[in-house]
């Protein structure tokens, strides 16, 4: 039997069951933890060990799955519910004669593709023909049991409920994940029979059969248990949650990142930021989010798949899909939308919203204002309560604001409308027509007092 | 003795005390746990188990008591504190012949209903004369413990400093809540003494004149000892607010609500939500607040006593007393005030403010507006910057706005005003008169440019 | 050896090394813990003790600290790092002939003053040469071992790595901090050798040679372990946040104080507040900042530096170097930026900004509202989205809201400018002239309304 490291692997994930714990509408598999969804979790974590291929066994709500998960996977169904064997076999046809297959579950999304690696490693140097993940736990009731022999070889798998007095004591629990020779999985799904009394195809059976033709079967012992944690439940859905999130906190303090609080912030797996960055609690960083060295974000911060520049700050502001320059303040209480290029130097201040628009380079948005399709240009000050009125009732318009430009407090920029370089808008007007360079566009009435008008109303 | 399950129960309640570790200005009982104060919570579990009436026994700041609780219970004055005998003792003429009664504390917020029944079934099927609430903890010093026989019948409370070695190792303790048979708690209370060192009227007292008399008295172990908490501190107050979070948090994911993180989700007992609703982190709902399924709450948001259909997402935003109807968004940086009903596939995007007005299906409020006292219809836009001029200085008025109508940014809308259907008015106008239907309401003047404005300035 | 109470005690705190684990650009001694410099922290504690001076040993990054730190403390430089005892050799001429000297880590923020003050106090009344700040712990692996004989009398400082069997099992560490008498740190340092394996000068000869010239050296052992925690990783700094984080709180619970989840409270450690006082999750309270009492703070609220009196709620909002006097009520939503004095019985609502400026007694400003460098009134009314316009582009004005003046919606209120006392302004105004006394001010264009202008709009 000669092994080549550089043989193939695929997957086998199984995601076919119903997860009525979860009380959900949604299929188990598609819930989600930082992000992602449990089965979602898996893929990566199997394209990660050098996976090529994968194949999901599905069944209830199979098509939600499917649409969710897409085409970059391979799709077998299982109608009915016979065990995991019987799912396993529904997949016969993705299993090749050459090289390895994981068999994976679709609701273990703390299963890292470092440990996949490391058991595909064992598998092939070991030369198994095919090798578990296993774990030990302090309590393994419930679990089936790996039994070895005095030399440690593997001897069996027993389930809780057929193992004796001494096998019960086993700490050492299948972990339910296992590296397969394709061929001998293939030859061992055909050997599989429902002859008990549950009337299912077990998958662990295949460990014995394949033992029983003389290759070697082994454990892997995973160093961390909560690695073959399953979701079964909100509740688990939520411990799961929170072992991820600190799994990645600590990666990040790890790198240099300071996380005042690591219970209370939540960064998704995508994410990636630069040391000496101070992540204040209550901040949620999700999507493909970058984010620069010595950056403030938070308290109360949600950055969703942005790009942040060094040295920015957001306190208690919501950033979409936008990017942001160097040293650019935002919040508290802004609202940057998607579509947002913000430069450098600049401040987005509070009650501000930006959207679909980029702003130059030392520009000042400093409160209670809206950029809603605009080109902005560097140097531009924006006074309180500007509005850029981007749609007339039937289309969005462009707004474009050169370079030095002064906008009054509580101007209405109507759209289509340019305000040249250096030119003013006076506070209070509605412009409607472009403002030449270096001119003051001005549309308001003139005041008036209406002397003793307090008495007079209070007579009336 | 002949005892009917449906003989009557009622309830004493022991809220008397000072609560100096409190430091406090406020009655200790008056402090609250997720929204409903100490007594609060007791009152209402006893409610649960079927008792007819309370009678809260008060002395310490019982006048704010009174008033906060107000005219469902009765109320017994304990003018000087000599014992928990002696305050049962004040509720004397509250105590009748027949039925059963509860001995209560008001400091115990964490006491289910579902343990009261339980106490109250297994009372009246043993036919005890008194039933104690017991607790198995693991270091029982300085509590009574409940001595047993053999057989494990009651023998005696012992307190912890009169408990002999053998006696001190028993790690069951007295609760301090109690089940009588009221006429034996009646005779019972006759015969007590404050023959002792402190001078009191203890209450355990009466379990062994009970027990002399002949009638049964047993103990029930009580699941989760947390539920005899008693709240003596802040600190305790915090602890028990945290158990009670964990247990009503726990209750909505078995149920089908996914809480993104547990430790950090505020949700008080009344609320109700539906399944595959998502809570993200910083999240305090409270009050009756009932909210729909496929909703998304959160992150960072407070709701109270309002009601929110399906499929509504709430970001970083304050909903109080209000109405909001299937498919709508809210926020980020939303304020809904009071009674406020907001129909179906509505947008209220940030910085908005409504108070206090009705709006109607798919109208869009996108940003920086305030709409206080109006009736919106249908399919109206409000452009950014809208507000709604409700009040003149001496009354508020209403303004009506009708189905398809299209507020330009930055318009006031001077009350009471009504825009009609599909009518629009000019941004940056300042609407007082009626816009009639299709019309479009105007109010601002013509736009100046002041050609070389800027240099002129400079030069002045 | 006559010893005074009131002979000099001075402090010596090493912060030459690098903190590489750190993975920082910063030197690690000026990472924060709740707004202080982890070596600011031991700083205060060493003056909270009594410390007249202290030196530190600065080296890696050593110019930073020094700016950070500034003139309050004295440096000395390790050039090079050959061990502890060089770093205190190199604070020579900072140790004097008379009274005792500190010589602290500035890497561990959780030492308390009151710890020291009773090393102090021990050191002194024990007539020691030297005390050793010493540690039970659970698991001493790694840390030098404090052994004593059989009378409890200390004998020696044994590394883990020179320990002999017996001496491993001890758990008493040595925490790493010392009271010497000065002169004796003195004479001691002379005789430090670097002769081992390492080439390094060890502080913990010292002990060694001050006991074999007859003084006595003992160690205390100090109640909370945590208080000798070093930080060397961002984990740690997490882990050291959070032990203070709890530390504050609980002795603001113990104070009387209410915090609803303490786990996700962050309050600095100078803040003072008074009872009955709220505070809601998610909530961060910065700097020298003072709470009344019966305030309800939070949620989510950050206030740093500032002045808050009795019975105001502050939801959702941010507050910075201000200052707010009784039953005000600010936010959700709320921006106070430095030096403003907001008085009395004030509402600041919802997207509301006040900056530099003071606001009278039973003002309203209750949404969308900016206030900049302005002198309000009492009783002013601010309709929502009012705006002073403070500056032109050049500088920034003031502006004057007498008493009782009435500010309409959407009001511009062009600096410098007075609204005179009881004064109006007109809705959608640009106020650019004084206002007088109870006139009204008004500057807009009057409505006229297009007919069928919807229409027309839509043939063309």
């Amino acid at each position: 039997m000669s092994i080549s490291d550089t043989r193939g692997l695929s997957t086998i994930i199984l995601a076919a069951g119903e997860g009525t714990r979860m009380k959900s509408k949604k299929s188990k598999v598609l819930h989600k933890v930082l992000g992602k969804s449990l089965i979602q979790h898996v893929i990566n974590a199997a394209k990660y060990a050098g996976s090529e291929k994968t194949c999901l066994v599905i069944g209830y709500k199979g098509e939600e799955v499917k649409e969710a998960i897409g085409d970059g996977v391979e799709y077998a169904v299982q109608k009915e519910r016979l065990g995991t064997g019987h799912a396993v076999m529904q997949a016969e046809s993705f299993i090749g004669e050459e090289g390895d297959i994981l068999v994976l579950y679709g609701d273990t999304p703390l299963i890292t593709g470092e440990t996949l690696k490391n058991m595909i490693e064992t598998h092939r140097k070991e030369q198994n023909g095919v090798t578990i993940l296993s774990a030990i736990v302090e309590d393994p009731t419930g679990y089936g049991r790996i039994i070895r022999d005095e030399s440690g070889n593997f001897v069996k798998n027993v389930e809780h409920k057929d193992a004796n007095e001494e096998e019960l004591k086993v700490r050492e629990i299948n972990g339910g994940m296992y590296c397969f020779q394709a061929k001998l999985l293939k030859e061992a799904l055909k050997e599989l029979t429902n002859d008990n009394v549950q009337g299912e195809y077990y998958l662990t059976d295949t460990l014995h059969i394949i033992l029983s033709k003389g290759y070697k079967v082994n454990a892997m012992i995973v160093k961390d248990t909560n690695e073959i944690l399953g979701v079964n439940s909100r509740a688990q859905l939520s411990e799961v949650t929170q072992i991820m999130k600190r799994r990645i906190n600590k990666k990040f303090m790890d790198e240099g990142v300071t996380i005042i609080d690591p219970e209370n912030t939540y960064i998704e797996p995508d994410v990636s930021i630069g040391i000496d960055t101070i992540i204040y609690p209550g901040s949620i960083i999700q999507g493909e989010t970058v984010i620069g060295e010595d950056c403030i974000i938070g308290p109360n911060t949600r950055i969703e798949h942005a790009k942040i520049g060094n040295d920015v700050s957001i306190e208690s502001s919501v950033v979409l899909e936008s990017e942001i320059g160097l040293s650019t303040t935002v919040g508290p209480f802004a609202y940057i939308r998607p579509n947002s290029k913000i430069g450098s130097h600049i401040k987005i201040g509070d009650f501000v919203e930006v959207k679909n628009s980029t702003i130059g380079n030392h520009t000042k948005v400093s409160h209670l204002t809206y950029i809603g399709d605009a080109d902005v240009g560097a140097n531009v000050n924006f006074g309180c309560g500007t509005v850029i009125v981007n749609y007339d009732g039937r289309k969005k318009h462009r707004t474009t604001i050169e370079d030095g430009a002064f906008i009054g407090c509580n101007t209405n920029l109507v759209s289509p409308v340019t305000v040249h370089k250096e030119a003013y808008t006076a506070a209070g007007s509605t412009i409607t027509e472009d403002v030449p360079s270096r001119a003051l566009g001005i549309a308001r009435a003139r005041q008036i007092n209406k002397e003793n008008w307090v008495d007079k109303k209070n007579n009336r």
